[in-house]
């Protein structure tokens, strides 16, 4: 497996044409790619940004999780919410490399990502891409983030051995990988987080990866679905006391 | 940065020496390179096994947890456990590509990767060289696993941007990197999780990567302790009532 970084321009809320930077910046693809594309820069080109003097954190958090643990609650450093099926502090509104915005989670990382698998395909006449969408979260006990999956495209998320021989020839029991995420970990690493200006990573020779011509959905992720009592952390979840984001429109 | 993973012969307790592996199936290998191996035929090459018929799983689990979420508490499909600082289900033990054994986690994976890397070094008179132990872990609300490192040796766990500018010159408040979880996703995606028979992978061409040519100590994961205030664990994982485990010398 091979990733690479693509470095761009500076992606900005005055330049902020994904399609125009994707022109430039990737000039060629081959079969069986995956592009991964930071969520930042998804957002940005979505308008997806508030001015930092414009808006109270607090509020922007509250408008755009879909459940918070209320700060009264907390002695901690940061706001836990939960988006979009994704425990991440401050419903991922983020500062860092927004030049003055506070930038928001992409509007519907989805349908973007969709678009952008149907842009690769048409322009290059592949018949198999897939799309990654990223973002970052961290781990239980332990400092540091790696890659998350906000959407993706193009291939099956799930790598499910459940029901497989294993080498000796026995069933395996519980075993699913999440491809998608590891895909987003690998390439978030080669990304970087600070000053890079990489937003972009393509992604070749994939083992264990079925990629799907047909159209994609909007709820690709309905794959990933696990029911609470499959969930390890489900016992943690429904140990504090969540209450629900003020969700407007936008 | 590539990534390839490595077939071996089927490892069994019956043919079980990590480093006669390792002379035969990685013939050579590159300065800056990391090599990731699979908890499993770590814990195998130390005889941390266990007959399915000379053991009940629960007493092991009992025995191998650093902490339990106690299973009269739970209505879950396993036994949610603490060890070594990673939330795993039932201590890390694992039936699969066991041939007949409980596979427990090793006995000393820090030590273990610190003697695989001086091992590396020496052989193909390398000064930098990495090594990464990887298992398996869930995320959050998601059904499938990707990899986690269980021990590193010979490079930064983190890629630290606190204080560096972002690309817009502001300073990065709170963004470290663990490339170490990053690599051990990366190589656990190309290994598989099934009869693959890929324990090992390269990986190669690291950006970010800090290595070490200093000797690694037998707490590398020291750089990787949070804080609780920092963890966004921390709240959910006060929630609920762990008992410690019985651990026993063995």
């Amino acid at each position: 497996m091979q990733v690479t970084p693509v470095k761009t321009e500076k992606i900005t809320v005055q330049n902020r044409d994904l399609f125009a930077i994707l022109d430039k910046y990737v000039p060629s693809l081959k079969e069986k790619s995956v592009v991964a594309i930071s969520s930042k820069i998804v957002a940005i080109s979505e308008g997806r940004v508030v001015r930092l003097d414009e808006a109270i954190k607090a509020d922007l958090v509250a408008r755009e999780a879909d459940y918070i643990l209320p700060p009264e609650h907390s002695k901690y450093n940061y706001t836990l919410t939960i988006k979009e099926n994704i425990l991440i502090p401050a419903a991922g509104i983020d500062e860092s490399n927004g030049d003055g915005y506070y930038i928001l989670w992409p509007r519907n990382a989805q349908k973007t990502a969709n678009e952008l698998r149907a842009y690769f395909r048409q322009r290059f006449s592949l018949h198999e891409v897939g799309i990654v969408i990223t973002d970052s979260k961290t781990t239980p006990l332990r400092l540091g983030t790696t890659g998350v999956a906000l959407a993706h495209s193009g291939f099956r998320a799930l790598n499910d051995y459940r029901s497989q021989p294993d080498i000796f020839g026995r069933n395996m029991k519980v075993t699913v990988s999440n491809i998608m995420e590891a895909l987003a970990a690998a390439a978030v690493l080669t990304m970087g987080e600070g000053s890079e200006q990489t937003p972009l990573a393509i992604i070749e020779d994939i083992p264990h990866i079925q990629f799907r011509q047909a159209d994609p959905s909007q709820d690709e992720l309905a794959e990933i679905h696990i029911e609470p009592e499959d969930d390890l952390y489900a016992p943690l979840l429904a140990g504090v006391p969540w209450v629900r984001g003020k969700k407007t429109k936008d």
